[in-house]
């Protein structure tokens, strides 16, 4: 929706941004080496201890851009429906529909494997810095930096995972101010347990989305195995049978993936002006053509669901970035920020390296803007499926003839299991529908690069967008798993050979892509790093470690307090209840999308209307958070994390806890609806009891 | 609440208003002489006759500043609890407090008059017009001009009132543009039928009073009575069972209070920069002086809730009227169609005459802007009651003694009987909140006038504010009707003999009053309605009579449809549930102001909570229409109007449709109420039947 109302949702967040500048109290997500005891004791009297933040992090379960936590003895995974999604659409069928009936699995034996899940948990962290800095030379030119930080990051991550036996990762924090290496105990043995129908998981749909007051019974259940076994996890979490209270405090634990607060100006102004818009219209087009090929019928429809549903929620939020972007005072205060702390560096003879950091951040930004249209238009991931397969397949099978610390990092040592794991999934593939969204996005990029583009004229080679893409999914055996087996496992010379048409055609772009993504490595994201590493390095110097990083996928604690907020000229409360759920879906006269599932329909008279459905929160989230679990001070579960509010858009840039909240299952509403609508009773208890019964 | 969330509120208003200028289809609160038949046709279908608009006309019940309607064949009829609260806080005693714990009349016995409710319902009406004009010589001096005017006016009420022997007014319409008599019935034997406890007609309090979705039963019955017996309305409203479907067209009728949608700029302009600051300034300090006197016990609440809650309710409002002047592009967008017809007005040789009245109206603002503080500092009206009630005595007295032609308007003989009924009220005085009121007034007043006006010298003669409150609010026997009658029947010659120390201190300052109300009569009233009325005919001249006056607490007819809204980035159901009462109590732990009625908590298990509660409807209100009733195209109560929501605070100065509603309590929840809660069978019956049940 882009009315003027929606507008209004964004300018509700930048009347907000306009307030203070020091942290917030609940503003944070901490990585778990640096959690703000001070203000935990200051505020709520609390402080983590060591072994309470180790069990913490290891009852964590880390989804690969998405969130989750133990909660039994016996593997069981509590996230949310729509992390599970994904894995619900490949295992149905038009004649098993999970998605629209959801899944129940009342014994092990009917819980059914993943095609291709994978979950990792948090074993160590050890801050790497001074080894990767070490290795790069500030002097030398930029491809060489490059080259020297990439190299230690592979060794470091070679090294380590040789050491440990664990899947570790090197990443980057503060923007190149830490690097640190992460090491993860993974699982790709992963099994639905529990998903309730898609529509009582995101009743309410588009418009109740990053709506608040809320009624979603947004959970999944998933078990981790090993050897066809159940896990028995170092750590996981009791459910608490009543939820949290008004003004509790309580601990988000989850892997929020992506912010940009501490970019700086130039960073956002780029994405202002250039990247978000583009980024917006390819989506926007792209849902277009998703919802056309929707309506060619039913099959169609539920092939296409959960990339409609994605493409919708990711624009509601892309919308809103761009308008707080362009719109508010929010770029102002950024401003005032930049050159404030410039200026004390400046002043700090100790930092006098850094103090042209933000110019040459600028002027990557400008070079960036130079070549801003072939690096968006030309990249074809979270696209056509079967086309994002086959890249991987041709880049995997050149990469790996390198040596490790020359690879993209998407494919080294430490990230090759979990290709092989996409590349052979068993998940349906879909041409038809990848064939659609390939034409469209050729469309697109002849429309913006023009015909006379190296990348597009070898893309189209003198046709239309739809004949090509046509051409090649119609004529691919990818969707065949042996034949992407028999690709990989041949190496180079059977892609060299291959005549799959879309491996050819992959093979054709792929040297284009290579130049393209080597200069941006080298003359974007170095600069980024480097510079973006002396800022924070600099930051540091001045304030010490008061700040914590962006968000960037890892393991981070967010507190914060239960409380509702203030909207327009009234009260919205902490909480809604089961009764709030009917009442919603009656005062629209049950029309889609506030109609409930026939089960939850007939379950009003026998559940407790007066219990908690959902809550809000202070804790500070971004998209990856969901399915973390919002954890009371005892470490019990008291909510189930699946989004923010309208007037936490702004997180993106700043934090703001006036009226900017995370909204959460209660931990109740788990207990009653498993029960109460679903005869879950088994699983309830095995979550009440914290682990399966005996068998 | 004066959060930049509220302002966000007034904000999304703006950003409506932004919007196209010609009339908006549901706009407009059209006299019954003139309905949008072209509209009703084209949007609905619906073209209603002349015995609809008489049924519609005759079925309406003024409730003297609220609404009402007729409801069955025995004189009963429906209202807000808030047009009914002034009444109850008067029926009220320390051990029957019917504002907290509502009545109940079972049987035609239990039934108890009002102490002072008048209610009239409008006969006929008809264009007088020409016959004020004809009165009024344009070329003489404004003094001369405004007592012609006055004189014409009250001679023809006179006129009338002798004809019809019904109570006529004249009215004035679009500012002047048309004269109107209007005749009506009057009644002042008015019955108490039922009411429920204020906190579910209140429910959420003033968090929730202009928001919406919104769960209140603001309810409440009178019986007509005349001679002692029910009346039997020629005109009366059968209820439906249903309430409303979504989309429905529905018409509320009623008597909105005041707009200022016709002023002109120079009286926004004023209205910004003077009358509206300093209102609020006072309300708030009177509240806060309020306040702390109900903190001194309980029966010290009980006897100023209603005027807590109505300051609370006013202030609300009031200070969203002036962030729209203040911050918004509503003036400029009123700029901009005052140029523009100022434009059109100039090039018509007609309306020669018209193209100066502007200028002479901001020349009035101007004089205005010079005494505005003596006008506004030296009003006691709507402050210390028993005050007011001096003060009335005193110029009653005084200007019966005129010829009727030469009194304010508010003592011509067509007002006297009312007046009456006023000063004799047998309702409760409580002097000692009347002089925590008057010392706060006095003490704005000096502070604002200066020790050394004349008015501020008079009425403190020397003393503290709370002194000259204490003294003469101790002294006086005004709190007993007997005092007031032979005040009133000794006329004049008691008056100046009275040692009654209001009444002395009334008479002190009694001759800088009128010389101000002179001042302001002549000055700028007169030239305000002169002036606006060439401006309105004009208008006619150019368009044809295609607008609908300002509101003038005149019947007005407000077409419109049962409609849902978009606010944020999500749907507002066009209804909300007695299942959305509970869960809104529930969400906020039951605590005040969203806690339950013991009767009503008590309820939940026996009534249908799916059945709707309340519902909004594009319908143009403003206040004053608390209490009309939305009817369906063939005259049935679908529901019972009682508020506005927040976006509609704009409609003060322009209507839209877009977020803008008005708010109703559904008839089916009227109907479940009396009989699933209140055990009122028999008043639902009579709804229903449409007469009461034979004895």
């Amino acid at each position: 929706m882009n009315t003027p109302l929606a507008r209004l949702a964004v300018l509700a967040s930048l009347i907000a941004v306009t307030a203070a500048l020091p942290l917030r109290a609940d503003e944070g997500m901490w990585t778990l080496d640096n959690p703000p005891t001070a203000m935990l004791q200051k505020e709520y009297g609390f402080t983590p201890t060591a072994e309470w933040l180790a069990r913490a992090q290891k009852g964590c379960v880390n989804f690969g851009g998405a969130s989750g936590s133990f909660v039994s003895a016996s593997g069981l995974v509590l996230t949310n429906h729509h992390v599970a999604l994904n894995q619900l659409q490949k295992m149905s069928t038009p004649e098993k529909n999970y998605v629209r009936d959801g899944f129940f699995a009342r014994a092990a034996a009917e819980e059914i494997k993943c095609p291709d899940q994978e979950v990792k948990v948090l074993q160590s962290y050890e801050n790497v810095t001074d080894k990767v800095m070490a290795a790069v030379d500030a002097q030398a030119p930029l491809a060489t930096q490059n080259a020297q930080r990439r190299a230690a990051m592979a060794k470091l991550e070679t090294d380590e995972s040789k050491a440990s036996g664990l899947k570790c990762e090197v990443v980057e924090l503060y923007h190149g101010g830490e690097y640190w290496v992460y090491r993860y105990k993974k699982y790709d043995d992963v099994r639905l347990v529990m998903a309730p129908e898609e529509q009582i998981a995101f009743f309410g749909g588009d418009p109740d989305n990053f709506s608040y007051p809320r009624h979603d019974l947004d959970m999944a259940f998933f078990r981790v195995c090993e050897n066809s076994q159940p896990v028995h996890p170092e750590s996981w979490f009791k459910i608490s049978p009543e939820g949290p209270q008004d003004g509790d405090l309580v601990f988000v634990v989850g892997h929020p993936g992506r912010t940009s607060r501490l970019k700086t100006v130039a960073q956002l102004e780029y994405e202002r002006d250039i990247e978000r818009p583009a980024r917006i219209a390819i989506q926007e087009h792209r849902l277009a053509a998703i919802r056309a090929y929707e309506k060619l019928g039913p099959e169609q429809e539920r092939r296409a669901k959960d990339r409609d549903r994605g493409l919708e929620n990711n624009l509601k939020r892309e919308r809103a970035f761009l308008e707080l972007l362009r719109e508010g005072p929010l770029l102002e205060r950024k401003r005032k920020e930049e050159t404030a702390l410039r200026g004390r560096v400046a002043k700090d003879p100790k930092n006098a390296a850094s103090a042209a950091a933000w110019d040459r951040i600028a002027a990557a930004q400008k070079e960036l803007r130079g070549r801003a249209k072939e690096w968006i238009y030309r990249d074809l991931t979270r696209g056509p499926r079967l086309v994002n397969m086959a890249e991987n397949i041709v880049r995997y099978v050149a990469e790996i003839q390198k040596p490790n610390e020359k690879r993209f990092h998407e494919f080294r040592d430490s990230n090759l299991a979990s290709q092989r794991l996409q590349m052979f999934t068993r998940a349906p593939q879909f041409p038809d529908l990848d064939a659609v969204v390939l034409a469209q996005q050729l469309t697109d990029a002849r429309a913006a690069l023009g015909a006379g583009d190296p990348w597009v004229k070898a893309a189209l080679g003198g046709s239309e967008p739809g004949e090509v893409a046509k051409r090649i999914l119609d004529g691919t055996k990818l969707g065949d798993v042996a034949a992407r087996k028999a690709l990989v496992d041949g190496g180079p010379a059977t892609i060299a050979a291959s005549t799959d048409p879309l491996i050819v055609w992959v093979r054709t772009l792929d040297p284009i892509y290579r130049d393209l993504r080597d200069w941006h490595e080298e003359r974007v994201e170095t600069v980024e790093s480097l510079e973006g590493g002396r800022i924070a390095r600099a930051q540091f110097a001045l304030d010490g470690k008061t700040r914590y990083p962006d968000a960037t996928g890892t393991l981070r604690l967010s507190p914060g307090k239960v409380a509702g907020y203030e909207q327009l000229t009234t009260h919205v409360p902490w909480k809604t209840t089961w009764a709030g759920l009917y009442d919603r879906s009656a005062s629209f006269d049950d029309r889609e999308p506030f109609d409930l599932p026939a089960r939850v329909a007939a379950a009003r008279s026998r559940i407790d209307l007066m219990e908690p459905l959902n809550f809000v929160c202070t804790s500070d989230i971004i998209g990856g958070s969901s399915g973390s679990p919002a954890l009371s001070r005892d470490l019990a579960v008291v909510g189930l994390v699946f989004d923010g509010n309208v007037q936490a858009f702004e997180w993106e840039f700043a934090y703001d806890e006036r009226a900017g909240r995370t909204v959460a299952v209660d931990s109740a509403a788990i207990l009653q609806g498993l029960r109460g609508i679903y005869g879950m009773g088994g699983l309830a208890d095995e979550l009440e009891e914290g682990a399966q019964a005996a068998k």
